[in-house]
């Protein structure tokens, strides 16, 4: 394929993109396949001679689309949301042009670069510390992680090397396995100081958490994934308050901050993190590299090589302005507390955790085994998607916020439909009862 | 930002794109940027309100493509390629559009099952053995990780895991620390077992490494990072001979098999590899989990997410055909043995290892400190770029070909200016033998 015909398909991808979102309501939100659906639709090798882009087009509507789970359906209220935003979009076709891998500042300064700006200017849209921002003089500062898992381990390890050097300095005598096994983590059920669990959107108390480990001497990383882009707007700013106690911090602007998976934002307030991963080959040395005044982000990550993933921050911040990403944090927020005020007024459910952000747990009054047969008939039915949690074993529907393109009506008409299957497994039950009486 | 508006955004990104890889070459590879050059042209915080996709493809040109480094410039011999095609593109368009995350099969069905036969295609060009096949059976696959550094965590993970449970199982009293300390794992002085390093494209023979590891029980796990993709062709597919005693092996098509990064194609053996990461909270549960039919992504890596990715493969081994791909890496491959033939062709210089693929490393015949000086002053002129390695203490450049449109043409002109760089740094050395005699 030449640049004349990817000018072509690639504007012809574009329409298919836009006629996808605009029509995604009109597809099934989870699909009917069963598993191993595809192996017997395509070929067993790969073919030997080029095929026609007309082909594989019409096999996307074939084969593809009939497996795809549509996330961004306004009729998906399952796990977390996942970012989808147009300018994230049009930053990733570009991302993918330059197709640079920014391991080095030499080996493209624009991506180092835009990268350590943008995360002040999240950082600063939180009210981070100072601490955390890279700001002119280079103290501390954010970086790109894929997934919050990565940003964990990538705390854990920077974490473990520190205290490791602090004990082999204190007592030169010990083995590295006789430190390690004198490590200690510290987590909650729901790992890490968290900030908006996946279970139930909980929030651990940095205020409490924070002292404690700044007097111990210990590592405090605190994980939003999810939450954290509601820090944006001023009235929930405060559910980070203690945050400058953490020596790490991270969330997923790719959840809800509307820029496309992946990008983890992660900051860090001092430089203890570079020790743990740093590699110097002679291949990826450059004349700058100490220089002090850039980062060379290969030394803040487990991989070697990352794209060049601040475009699409940058293209989100600019298109939607702060003012535009608080409106829509605000809208879903409050599309959970609408959803939350139909299930109150229902005197069959109960809400099952405090409704701070953009989930509702809830579950009808009654035994795990009647929840599961409801959520079984909703997912069953495949009007809507739900995923369940269980909270002090308790079995609990989760019903969360995802789509950008989700309304209030969307929101009714799930909730008409979990009401009228709720109808549903009750009657059945209350048959089940009767038998077993008779 | 609507579909309406993106349906007009998206086709200018789309002629922006063939535009800027159409006229690459007019491009400097590497930029004129001083380190922090970016951070006084942009605003210090994000905008309040939103503003214009017109100003922001503006600065595009104005403030990131400066501080480029042209990775898919023809005029690029630095690193390795990292892999750009259109067809990749289309597909990643596809993927940001579906923007599911696949961390298991019922989180979009198409995502785990596209992935496991594309693994499956993949690992028949490479005739790679059976056992590393998914097939009907299921036993062994493949998956794609992000980079070979994650794969080879993921198999230092999986191998540390398999012995733990060995020795606890033999030895109950032991503990974990004891147990820690007992690990050995073995690597050369360029990592792992490792088919085309990076400094110089060497090869491990694992005719002799795999039946030893082999005997004594030992974890192989087989990088073959740059080099993999070029095992589709028959006449290079004997330098993964003996990959039947490895435990895993992982190479990354997004180096040099047209398919953009992210994708390191991973296979292994057994499923081992699970046990090591497994995680089944309620929420990610679905009911067709063990039924041995599918697979569950996230038992195979460390991130929970994980994007579209196995689209681009599909995309780029039909719209190539295994043909296109082949004679794609022979031409790659013809280059690099033009430019070895150049290079011996003038008594200055001379090879420093065998040219098996596409990198030649080379230097003057003189100290570390001229070729130093003759690397300085290629990438001082910016018309090419090249970064060196170190051989056995000796200062080496390398000669990578990189670009997919790059022509014998460029290499010539790469050559030439080559020369030049030499004459004027042998000039500027003898001139200072010269006055230190004087």
């Amino acid at each position: 394929m030449n640049a004349s015909e990817f000018r072509r398909r690639g504007k012809e991808m574009v329409d298919y993109v836009a006629d996808y979102l605009e029509g995604i309501e009109g597809r099934q939100v989870f699909p009917d396949v069963d598993p191993g659906y595809l192996r017997p639709l395509i070929p067993t090798t790969a073919p030997q001679e080029p095929e026609t882009f007309e082909a594989i087009i019409e096999d996307v509507e074939k084969i593809i689309m009939p497996g795809v789970t549509h996330w961004h359906s306004p009729y998906f209220f399952a796990y977390f949301p996942t970012a989808s935003s147009y300018p994230a979009m049009l930053a990733d076709m570009l991302c993918g042009a330059i197709g640079c891998i920014g391991f080095s500042w030499a080996a493209s300064p624009a991506c180092t670069e835009l990268e350590t700006v943008m995360m002040d200017w999240l950082g600063k849209m939180l009210q981070l510390p100072e601490a955390f921002l890279a700001g002119e003089a280079g103290e501390g500062g954010g970086v790109i992680q894929g997934t919050a898992s990565e940003a964990t381990l990538v705390a854990l390890l920077a974490a473990r090397t520190k205290v490791t050097r602090r004990l082999q300095a204190a007592s030169p005598e010990l083995t590295q396995a006789a430190i390690m096994e004198k490590l200690v983590a510290y987590a909650s059920d729901q790992v890490v100081a968290t900030l908006g669990t996946t279970s139930c959107c909980s929030f651990d108390n940095l205020l409490e958490v924070g002292p404690i480990c700044h007097k111990e001497g210990l590592w405090l990383h605190v994980d939003a994934a999810y939450a954290g882009s509601a820090f944006i707007c001023p009235e929930f700013r405060h559910l980070l308050n203690g945050v400058e106690f953490a020596d790490s911090f991270n969330f997923n602007p790719h959840k809800w901050l509307l820029v496309n998976f992946d990008c983890s934002a992660m900051w860090v307030k001092r430089t203890d993190l570079t020790g743990a991963f740093r590699l110097d080959p002679v291949y990826l040395r450059h004349s700058h590299q100490d220089s002090g005044l850039i980062t060379d982000y290969r030394h803040w990550q487990l991989p070697l090589g990352r794209r060049f993933r601040s475009l699409k921050m940058w293209f989100v911040f600019r298109m939607y302005g702060v003012k535009g990403l608080q409106a829509y944090i605000r809208k879903h927020v409050q599309l959970s507390h609408a959803f939350e005020a139909l299930v109150r007024q229902d005197t069959r459910f109960e809400i099952c955790a405090e409704v701070i952000l953009g989930l509702v747990c809830f579950r009808l009054k009654g035994s795990n085994k009647l929840n599961e047969a409801l959520l079984e008939s909703i997912n069953s039915a495949k009007k809507i998607h739900l995923v369940p949690c269980s909270l002090r074993d308790r079995f609990v529907l989760r019903f969360a916020i995802c789509s950008r393109t989700v309304e209030l009506a969307h929101v009714q008409l799930a909730w008409e439909h979990i009401q009228e299957m709720a109808a549903t497994v009750l009657r059945a039950q209350g048959e089940e009862k009767a038998e077993i009486k008779n």
